[in-house]
């Protein structure tokens, strides 16, 4: 039997996650590999860590890249600020407040839930009368914002009320990480992880992690040895940790180092605020664009992430077959629904490198033809102009 | 502050890995990314399940890479097969069986350890004691090739005396996948891990895993929940598993993905018994080459592996003198030893593409000149000489 070599097609990204990655990000990653103790990388990791500082608006020592996807970046929080008995207050509002529930279990804790409708925000009075309820807890976990339905929280507030009840914070922003306004530090969130594949347009596989100097010493000072030893921060900080000699701990993934390296440099260039600013202008021409062509959000405008947009599958039509002619006609990847929303929503992205002009009025205009030529309700023609007069608006600005 | 991207220099990487890696692969890893849903990558994930049986040599129907490195890997197979209260042998020559240990342990099992010195193989005897002496051990664990130390282990042999003690075997199988004879089926290893970085050439953060039926029943009947999310196999499988629709567990690293096919592609071109027998020829001139100057080996010949050199330190020599100057004036990376062995062994890595003649030629020349220039008790200038003989002597056979 003979293999080839992959030659994959080139796709348009426009799901939850892989977004279109920076060709100059590729480019970085295909540099030569070098040793993982070398001076070098060493000089590199420490820039890392300023960068994803800048990036997480976070000033916490212990910010690093996990060596593994948004999901072992997850784990890590959990394995390492949880201990067996422990009571976690977790929100749930999607997907991915369902996987913190298994985390905290699996770490021989008990999770509290707080329940609220998918597509809708956390809601920070449920918060407050569970941490009153279990006055024992110490920890409360939220998504920033759910890749599962497009909904961002108000993190700000989630920490101040947990807090306030003497409990430390773990906060997902797989998502929101350079797409929707994150600061860390300011609003005093504990154990934050993302992920590479979403706003930052790396590829995936590694997951950013900061730690407040309060959640490094819960991790320092826990009796129990943290369940994991891939993920224990008192070992893996021998490596990633500042100053001295860099311990071997694993083998660091070098290469998707680089990548994650210039996609962090990409981010610096451009700036921040004026990276969520971006997210939030194609998100408006986009939206224009959807409604004008028929289409409703699944999100109040209040709750919408800019960088994922949850939209209304109409009624009557085949959800696999739109998204499998986009694929094959366009080359273009819209993400489906997960879990009660599958086959409800379709999930678009428009995330880092992907969240640009090009791709906003390439999705409309292929929804436009795909979706009228299955016969779907929608108004035809008018979305790419309706979007075009939405960026035009905004230069005016 | 000002960041610019990072250009790593250009190395020769003779260390215990990275290893010098295929620019083909480099190059594979740089193409588009697509969604890892996409059917064309799906296709593509059930093409690497058959290359990786074949560089493994197994049937087993779990294989697949784990997304994070080899360290992960270990704990895959640890944290699926081991139940709390289980009991665990543990065979330690080196590093790695003293990380078989923690990861025992963090499982709520008991881990009763087989000692041998480091340096030296796995003894069976020592197995088959201690298995008489715990009827209820359920597993046996084992590192079939040390990168600690440079000793490989009969695993055949013992995985003879762990079935017959009904016990399921764990093999580390980091350095020897592709480097030194391994037949998983044949030998029917239960549970084993490789990484990328070692004789696969690829770059690292991936830990390729193969499971026999048996293991794979173990995982699907036990009790308790696996404690990790993020490598629970039940979960892991309903992606990798063949057959039907894939579903979504976590984000696979997918430009990664692309490296390792390309990588296996490779090893398949040039044959698995090829790749071992390159390894064999290019180590025996490297350590014809080494004995000429005076240096010696810190393993017996009956144990050693060809793809990592473990070589004493001459006395009075200073170990990281001597690996500084290699590495900037050669940009030649050999490896230091570890724990017992630090300061006493270098380690000299010949594995996959790096396992070359010019490779072998430049760390000769570069150690005769670096030796002599410090003025280590060598012999000058003959080194280069004896190994070019031993290739000749290889190719007139």
């Amino acid at each position: 039997m003979a293999f080839q070599s992959f030659h994959p097609p080139v796709r348009t990204l426009m799901g939850p996650g892989p977004s279109d990655v920076n060709p100059r990000i590729l480019e970085a990653m295909s540099r030569p590999t070098i040793g993982h103790l070398d001076p070098v990388f060493v000089d590199m990791m420490d820039e890392m860590k300023e960068l994803l500082r800048y990036a997480f608006q976070s000033d916490y020592a212990l910010t690093m890249p996990v060596s593994a996807p948004g999901s072992a970046g997850m784990e890590t929080c959990f394995v390492n600020l949880v201990q067996p008995g422990d009571k976690v207050v977790v929100c749930q509002n999607g997907v991915f407040g369902g996987r913190m529930k298994e985390n905290v279990e699996r770490c021989g804790a008990t999770a509290v839930m707080v329940e609220d409708a998918w597509g809708t925000a956390v809601d920070p009075n449920k918060l407050e009368d569970a941490l009153q309820a279990n006055p024992d807890a110490r920890l409360v976990a939220f998504v920033h914002a759910e890749t599962s339905t497009g909904a961002i929280s108000d993190a700000r507030t989630l920490a101040e009320i947990a807090h306030r009840h003497d409990c430390l914070v773990i906060a997902d922003a797989v998502t929101s990480l350079a797409g929707s306004p994150l600061k860390v530090s300011e609003w005093e969130l504990d154990a934050v992880y993302s992920g590479t594949q979403k706003c930052l347009s790396c590829t995936p596989g590694l997951s950013p992690v900061t730690f407040s100097d309060r959640a490094v010493s819960v991790v320092k000072e826990r009796k129990s040895k943290v369940q994991s030893w891939f993920l224990d921060l008192n070992l893996v900080l021998g490596y990633w940790g500042g100053g001295g000699k860099r311990a071997y701990h694993h083998t660091a993934p070098i290469n998707a180092l680089y990548g994650l390296h210039e996609a962090l440099v990409i981010v610096h260039e451009e700036g921040i605020e004026q990276s969520w600013q971006r997210h939030r202008n194609n998100h408006e021409a986009l939206r224009v664009g959807l409604e004008a062509m028929g289409l409703s959000f699944a999100v109040d405008a209040a709750s919408r992430l800019p960088q994922l947009n949850a939209v209304n599958i109409p009624a009557g039509v085949d959800d696999a077959a739109v998204r499998t002619r986009l694929l094959q006609q366009y080359h273009l990847e819209i993400g489906a629904g997960l879990g009660p929303m599958a086959g409800k929503i379709w999930r678009i992205g428009l995330m880092g490198f992907a969240s640009n002009r090009t791709n906003v009025l390439l999705c409309l205009g292929a929804l436009d033809a795909v979706l009228g030529e299955m016969g779907a309700p929608i108004e035809r023609g008018v979305a790419v102009g309706a979007a075009m007069q939405a960026y035009q608006s905004q230069a005016g600005n």
